[in-house]
């Protein structure tokens, strides 16, 4: 089965846009984007569109590329204190400390789950992972599950998550010898690296539940998969919409 | 190589007490028990000893076992506020809510480091493997690191720690099929489920680490390691020692 994420993105849009107006009050989303990276302003722009969609004013700051991490910081706190939500549009340039400016943000207005502070939501592609596996009533206890790429968006959090539901998890990553030792035994595989064509249909098993993060997935593992999510349109949508389900949350 | 622990944690408690005189005020760390478990009052007084030595004033509190959650967590503010560190023994009785318990430990207090608010500490026993692998220079990044069980106290923090480091990991539990499959491609095994031999020479490479933090492996695979921690000797004491050096931190 192929998962449409557009579609279930579709339906919790409708139902977040009920939520935000019994909500009554006009919650204010801030993106902050640094430098003109051409791909971030992409993804940016589809938030904007999901914001405009459910009654979110969504309010994109553009800092200069040569910020210092310091000035970043004070204009953070600045942005913070003004919105009912932040976003941090990754990546920061290399010269600024990432994490850093990711803790700036409080807990409560941490759509995207990544400062350090404790959060009572689930970062967002964690959060679209578990609509899916729900959705299929998937459990997870158990399962084998090979977590590719360990980034702070999908790998770390997806790692932490799964820990926490008793599954047994293999976190693979570039310098991994032979993953195929391990992806050909795993019940579920989640991809968060960026490489095309890393996970071929000879390195699975047949029925293995795939969730492609990363564009990783060779598009004709669907045959061989009982749950597939293609990119485009399989997680990224989703995972915006949960994005949103976090701002309503945290905001209620 | 067999590691002696009590050895290392000798030498790190000679530099605390100096650490601890030279910071000239005598710290308060408090522990809390929660009903009479003898196997938790054995390692309560094995931190009331160091504490002693070291110049600390440990103050341990006895609370009824059948203590609500609210109680205690009301219990908890008051020596929270008394103490300059705070540690609860685990495990507490099963009708109290653990990880609400121990999130009532504000961070710059939380020697054990299990709430979940952020702090710049290691969990001890993650330090205390740090310490072994340090002192032997172990480089991390790029090894397969198998860790057997996921608790609080072992698995979990010590998952979280190598996927920043940058190893590939792999979590395994009780539940999981055949575990030799994965040990015997293991450069570094952490053990942290207490389940007697369930490592046995014929599961692991010549060469591995063993950290044993669960006395789960058999004696005799010392003989096949690079590195091995015996129990009781091995990574025990150094965690104890890692507590009070999380203390001093703290109240730099």
């Amino acid at each position: 089965m192929i998962i449409d994420g557009k579609k279930i993105a579709e339906e919790i849009k409708n139902s977040l846009k009920k939520g935000f107006e019994t909500s009554g009050k006009k919650l204010k989303l801030a993106i902050v984007q640094v430098g003109e990276d051409s791909i971030s302003a992409k993804f940016i722009e589809k938030k904007v569109k999901f914001a405009e969609e459910i009654g979110v004013k969504a309010k994109v700051y553009n800092l200069p590329q040569d910020i210092t991490t310091n000035k970043l910081r004070k204009k953070m706190a600045e942005i913070c204190k003004n919105s009912d939500g932040v976003i941090i549009q990754l990546p920061l340039p290399e010269h600024i400390n990432t994490q850093y400016i990711l803790n700036s943000i409080p807990a409560k207005k941490d759509v995207d789950v990544l400062s350090e502070n404790r959060s009572r939501c689930l970062t967002p592609v964690v959060a679209a992972i578990k609509e899916i596996l729900d959705r299929n009533n998937i459990d997870i206890k158990n399962k084998n599950v090979v977590i590719l790429g360990a980034g702070i968006l999908v790998g770390r959090p997806a790692a932490t998550w799964f820990i926490n539901q008793g599954a047994t998890i293999f976190v693979l990553r570039s310098s991994t010898k032979d993953i195929s030792k391990y992806t050909k035994e795993a019940d579920i595989i989640i991809a968060g690296v960026g490489k095309p064509n890393l996970i071929t249909a000879d390195i699975v098993k047949k029925g293995v539940i795939i969730i492609d993060a990363g564009g990783d997935v060779d598009p004709v593992v669907a045959q061989k998969a009982s749950i597939f999510t293609p990119v485009p349109g399989g997680v990224g949508p989703l995972t915006v919409a949960m994005v949103f389900k976090n701002l309503l949350e945290l905001n209620k």
